[in-house]
């Protein structure tokens, strides 16, 4: 376990920032008792906060910004007129080495360009990705890019692999994590130019995976490979198909437990092996995207997560500076070869 | 409700044909007596069930062929091959004009080339797509492409959503159905130039459908809309992503049921509403995709389902001929106002 560790938070995202982020915090002391935070926004509302939680006042030191990065902001906007903002002055705490990673639950696509600006990307990537986990059948999958980039080319989709599988082994422990490319099961269709070329990469390379060829949408949560690649626009439909299917379950379930007395009645017995199932299904578990192959420890929080959400957002950071994803990525980044293929098509021009 | 309707069906298609095709002829007899049925296929492997179940004999009429596409063949080698095959020959009917739709529950990259092939598509449509309904909190929602077009251009989608729109005032009675095109949540991502081009067209056109803009995968189950539209390579993503969270959800509470003795007693205490829950999320009742577009009516089983799910696939063609679908398609298609545009990018080339 390390020692020292220190986060910038960014105190004003989300929606219901900064009371969410604040009892995070309280959460994340607990569990986290090691860890200091630099909390980023406007004193005033913060620090009623460190007055109800004492024990905040050991861990948090706050940094005074002006300006928030609202939900609705445009990008080019955000990075223009932000630089007084809690979100770029948290993640620019970073790259000046004040902290070891950031965490906000803020607009996503100006917390990514911010971050890109602010700390660049790693030796090597060209470009960075969201990554996150889906539960299934047996644990978890990995999947990557949840929406970073709705454009993606051979090299991309094979730097998002390689970094797939070293959060997936700093995260987890395993040392050669299952690696697929998303495909469609047609078998016209599969290995089109971009994929099979992408394939053929990571065949050919030396990595530290065990890369299975193309997987299909079913396979991302029955657990059949330890991590999913694709493009950000295939990712983040895929994603948040996963939640529409969640809220219709849960939603269909909770209307038939309440439709009659029997049913009332068996609700009540079957309660606690149902709260267990909920927990491994529960969304604030999987809070906490990594936005990986910046320079640096970026993590978005869902913007309207809670409290346990927000501190488990906390703790993918905390894991990721403890186990120091980057250089793992840096070294197993020479590994690629790339002169298999000349391919640069995109994936999508959507 | 219409008047002789004959569909001719593959029945040697499918994982366990033809014994889930004979008996799903048996369920649909009972549900449509005016139903007739060519069945196309190996008729000592037929004939035994015609003896077992008598009734089929006023319906169905036997039409040998030697040969089966397995569901691992090639598309390229079965459209070389397969002239006598139960496949091609229950397509030809509809060409030929012995029966007014097919149905199979065989290999879908073949059915879909052989369709084209034989039936050509509808004037006016460039491509034609998967289409199916998945379930949602109120009803269902129709979704296309599920597979057919990895890359898709303007023109394409556009298509795409009138034909969706087509289908669900067909099968549903929904006036202006409400139409929303596929997309990602990040803002400057949102109405990248195929996307907004599409959503132009759709928007200056004088269609009957309520068209909403852009819509996310979660809007799929939580029914937003009334049609998703999306190219094939996301859509079958989305439809297997959906297929995975439903078996994991599933096989969570199966698990959770037996876990104690309470959780027994309480299962049985709500079996009975947990029944009906799993009734409107039952993938048979959601079997039968129809290829839209192409010049006749042809509708795709899933070839590892069971008589039911066989017989709601025949229901489909049944529906499709009865409200003929692609009149509706035909008329709606010169509304077209593609004057707007000259995009033709694809949407991806994964």
């Amino acid at each position: 376990m390390a020692k020292n560790i220190k986060l910038s938070v960014d105190a004003m995202g989300g929606d219901a920032a900064p009371a969410i982020v604040m009892d995070g915090l309280v959460e994340a002391r607990l569990r986290y008792p090691h860890v200091k935070y630099l909390v980023y926004g406007r004193e005033a509302e913060i620090t009623p906060y460190l007055d109800k939680h004492p024990s905040l006042k050991h861990c948090c030191e706050i940094r005074h910004c002006d300006d928030v990065i609202t939900g609705d902001q445009k990008v080019s906007q955000a990075i223009r007129q932000g630089r007084n903002s809690s979100m770029w002055n948290a993640i620019n705490a970073v790259k000046i080495g004040d902290a070891h990673g950031v965490v906000s639950a803020g607009n996503t696509g100006a917390l990514m360009a911010m971050a890109k600006l602010s700390m660049r990307t790693l030796p090597g990537i060209d470009r960075p990705a969201i990554c996150s986990l889906f539960p299934n059948q047996v644990s978890e999958t990995t999947m990557l890019d949840l929406g970073a980039n709705a454009q993606c080319d051979v090299h991309n989709l094979v730097e998002f692999a390689v970094m797939g599988a070293c959060f997936t082994r700093a995260l987890k422990g395993i040392e050669k994590p299952r690696v697929g490319l998303l495909n469609i099961g047609s078998e016209d269709l599969k290995g089109t130019d971009l994929l099979r070329d992408a394939a053929e990469i990571l065949r050919e390379s030396d990595l530290d995976m065990d890369f299975v060829g193309f997987v299909e949408g079913d396979d991302i949560m029955l657990g059949s490979v330890d991590v999913v690649v694709t493009d950000g626009f295939t990712g983040n439909v895929s994603l948040k198909t996963a939640e529409g299917a969640a809220k219709l379950y849960t939603e269909f379930l909770r209307s038939a437990f309440k439709s009659s007395l029997m049913a009332k009645l068996g609700y009540l017995l079957i309660k606690p092996v149902l709260s267990k199932v909920m927990a491994r299904l529960d969304p604030r578990k999987y809070n906490g995207a990594l936005f990986v192959g910046i320079n640096g420890v970026a993590v978005k929080s869902h913007g309207g997560t809670d409290a346990i959400g927000f501190a488990n957002a906390l703790g993918v950071a905390v894991d990721m500076v403890d186990r120091d994803l980057n250089s793992s990525i840096g070294e197993q980044i020479t590994h690629l070869n790339f002169v298999a293929t000349e391919s640069t098509q995109a994936t999508k021009t959507a």
